[in-house]
Formats: structure tokens, C-alpha cells, sequence
């Protein structure tokens, strides 16, 4: 069984695609000045993109975790994600309190989606 | 390839079943006026519980990932947990520290099963 | 479907095999008293060994979660992660700050690979 890989860089790769499952890194904003919701919003739009190339789609998602670089942004991170998670297939997810790579990061996102 | 979803609610399901693969969210304890052992047991009887609804057992856990908010708590989780996995079916698992969703929760567990 | 499991413990196996996908603990190094690189490099030969054993290799891995104990040793771990990881199949990562189980361990890491 071949893994096919999308966004290969040289420390790592965005998305491994294994069958029908499908797994993305750790996903961070690209623009980190703005808060919680602003990085998630820019998150979750990647994720979006992300599973489009793999073939699947956020009604796919099987798992996810969330890490809050503050867990006082519980609120602010769900205020996005709750409009984003579509009704009646909303994943699985855990979502806890970790520091993140960089102190600009104030959330980072992972989810395995089926495809 | 369908997923079937279990505890469905607004913000997340409690589990999705992916062919032969089960997914639970990161799950705490409904009481939370007890201590890390008391918090593990009800736990691990809601695990017990979501994976007899998607049809498997603790015997089929793959991966376990432990939350505790405070790794002081490390020997109390273990407590309940080294009673509670299956002699010779013992998972997969890593346990670190997190700070979860609200101070009330000492511990977070996720599982994926195979069915 | 039956699982597979290697090295089992009273508490916890390192590895275990389902279908064509292979799932580790949270592995940590055996030698604690050396650096976060030095942790790293024992971690990353264990893994090497755990998919050698379950009929793989780390060219096929499709998720790692790194748990540094201190984020500050990011550099020092991804200076032994970079040398390691296979150029062109480099893995979804998601790296975090959490407290491990002991302070001797600077650094925990998962991997789930496809076979």
C-alpha cells in the first residue's frame, strides 16, 4: 500500500493520503498577527484546501485535535469553529491546552478525515 | 467510503466509524467532584460504552492518547487504568500533561479501535 | 479484524498492527541522561525498529506527534529529525510543548505508518 504525500517540504509534509484516510500535519496561520479567531479562521480554510486536493471534504473528519497555545482562547477558537463544523457530521475532537512551535501561534489544528 | 457518526452534537460527535476503524473524542468525566481516579473510571466506562455502541471492545484499542491536567496525577490515572486494560490486548499509549477545556477536568482520554 | 500487537506490557504495547496500518506508542528514549538530541536520536532508532518489526519502514509514516517537554528544545530536536526523516517522504508532524510523564524525558513521539 503506497502513501501519497501533498506539500512535501524537507522537515515535513502537509498531508499523507494512506487508501481512503487521510492525515494533515499540524496546521498553523500564516498570518499570526491576529487573534485566536483570526487564526483559526485562516486554519480551518487551509484544512478546507487541504482536503479538497486530497480528494475529501470537512464532512469526511474522523478525528481532531486542537491545541491552544492559552486555553482562556477556548471560547474565541470555538466561536469560528462552531459556524465552520458542518450539522450532523461534526467530528470527534479533542482540544487542549499546549505551548506551540512559536509564541505567534496561538492555535494549530491536526485532522484525519476518511476520503 | 461512508462515516457513521455516533453522539452526534453541535460542536463535535463523541465517535465516527470509518470502515473497520472507530474514532472517540477526547472524553472527561461527567462528575467532576472527584479525584483523578474517580474522573478515569467514568471515563473509561464511557469508552467501554462507545465502543460496544460502534460494535468492538477495549480488546481492539490501536491508540490511546491520556490528557492529564496536572502530571502530578500520573500514579492515580494509572490506578484505575492498570485495572482496566486487557491482559495481553494492552494499547498503544501516551499520557502527557495538558491543561483541558475547564480547571474541573483532571484528565482527557481519546481512543481509536479497530472493529 | 484482528489486531496485532508487539512488545506488550502490563500497561501499555508499543506497537500495534491493523490491517495495513501501524500504530506506536509514545515512545521515549532509554538513556535520559543526555540532551534533547541525544533523547531524540535513541527515539527515532526505536521507531526505526517498531516498523522494521511490523513490516514497514519510516518512509511510509503519515502522522507523528512530537511532545517536547520544553519548547525551547525545538531546535535541538528537529537538528536530529531533519538528518532522520526521508527526503521526499517527509511525514505530517505536529510538535508541542506538554510535561512528559518523568523530567528526565525531554522529548515523546508517536508515529502511526502505513504498511
Amino acid at each position: 500500500m503506497s502513501v501519497k504525500r501533498l506539500h512535501i517540504g524537507p522537515r515535513l509534509s502537509q498531508v499523507a493520503i494512506h487508501g481512503d484516510t487521510v492525515y494533515t500535519a499540524g496546521i498553523v496561520a500564516d498570518d499570526t498577527n491576529v487573534d485566536v479567531a483570526g487564526q483559526t479562521g485562516q486554519i480551518l480554510d487551509k484544512i478546507d484546501q487541504y482536503l479538497k486536493e486530497a480528494g475529501t471534504d470537512k464532512t469526511k473528519i474522523v478525528s481532531t485535535t486542537i491545541w491552544l497555545a492559552d486555553i482562556k482562547d477556548f471560547a474565541g477558537m470555538n466561536s469560528v469553529w462552531d459556524q465552520w463544523v458542518p450539522k450532523g457530521n461534526t467530528p470527534p475532537r479533542a482540544c487542549v491546552e499546549s505551548k506551540l512551535a512559536t509564541p505567534a501561534y496561538k492555535v494549530e489544528i491536526r485532522v484525519i478525515a476518511a476520503r
